[in-house]
């Protein structure tokens, strides 16, 4: 009965963030390269700017979970470190949808592999003091937190006309 | 440990939540009535609209999660059944702070009180048998659902200047 309930919740946080993904993937469907270059408003950040920054930090989320090394570590740069418009070199549309198709299907395949148990173990970037007083940060809350970053900037990225 | 399991699941989407009204919450005191009334990009949704349709999806939340009758339901026609630009009356911006900052108030009251077992309870627009079959239809669930829609357009809020 309680297992079957941590099985749900991480269903449901995996519906959660599927869901998100979706909306996210078929928004940059629907955009052209020539559209993604756009700002998503006058002066804020550019459509491949976002993109970029997504799959950035999902590409970190490798490591975090414990599930390997990161493919993309190239990309931090120009689309976390750093602010848009600051000059550093980005990849061409084409070649960032790739990698958006890539870091997502790898992601995918693992996720659905962590078992409920594995989803409440701390993930790689607290310590086990800090975890044994938050226990709630865990696998699974990188992958809420996640979630919602993804619908915040999915969110920006359906105002490109 | 199972107990504590299921209070921890609770208590990470319930963060998440926070996390997501703490974030919008502080976009809006950013901004001015008058910037409220600007589009977040050319040609899309005002930054009112946004506002009245989180505050009656979120003044929904109350009969969905079965916590009482909503107060705010006149605000449907211009904020969910239409699209902005509709010509309905909207209430005045200083008015619609007063019901953001009222529905959240008393949506945390509620939602603090409800019991790890309640949150796994199915939600009122679901019926017992596509319940038994979907058990992840629960108020939990409504819970990261609306989370993720609040980032969605908080991050469109964000953007304006």
């Amino acid at each position: 009965m309680f297992m079957d309930q941590q099985q749900l919740f991480v269903k449901m946080a995996l519906l959660s963030w599927d869901s998100a993904f979706k909306s996210t993937n078929k928004t940059l469907q629907n955009l052209s390269d020539e559209q993604l270059m756009k700002e998503v408003a006058p002066g804020r950040n550019t459509g491949i700017y976002l993109v970029g920054h997504l799959v950035a930090i999902h590409d970190n989320m490798f490591p975090l979970l414990d599930l390997g090394q990161r493919t993309y570590e190239s990309l931090d740069q120009a689309f976390i470190s750093n602010p848009d418009k600051s000059g550093f070199e980005m990849p061409a549309p084409q070649k960032l949808r790739e990698y958006w198709n890539h870091v997502h299907e790898r992601l995918r395949g693992e996720l659905v592999q962590l078992g409920p148990a594995q989803w409440f173990e701390k993930h790689t970037l607290v310590s086990d003091d800090a975890f044994e007083r938050e226990p709630h940060r865990n696998k699974l809350n990188v992958l809420l937190s996640r979630t919602s970053h993804m619908a915040y900037h999915g969110g920006q990225l359906a105002l490109i006309k």
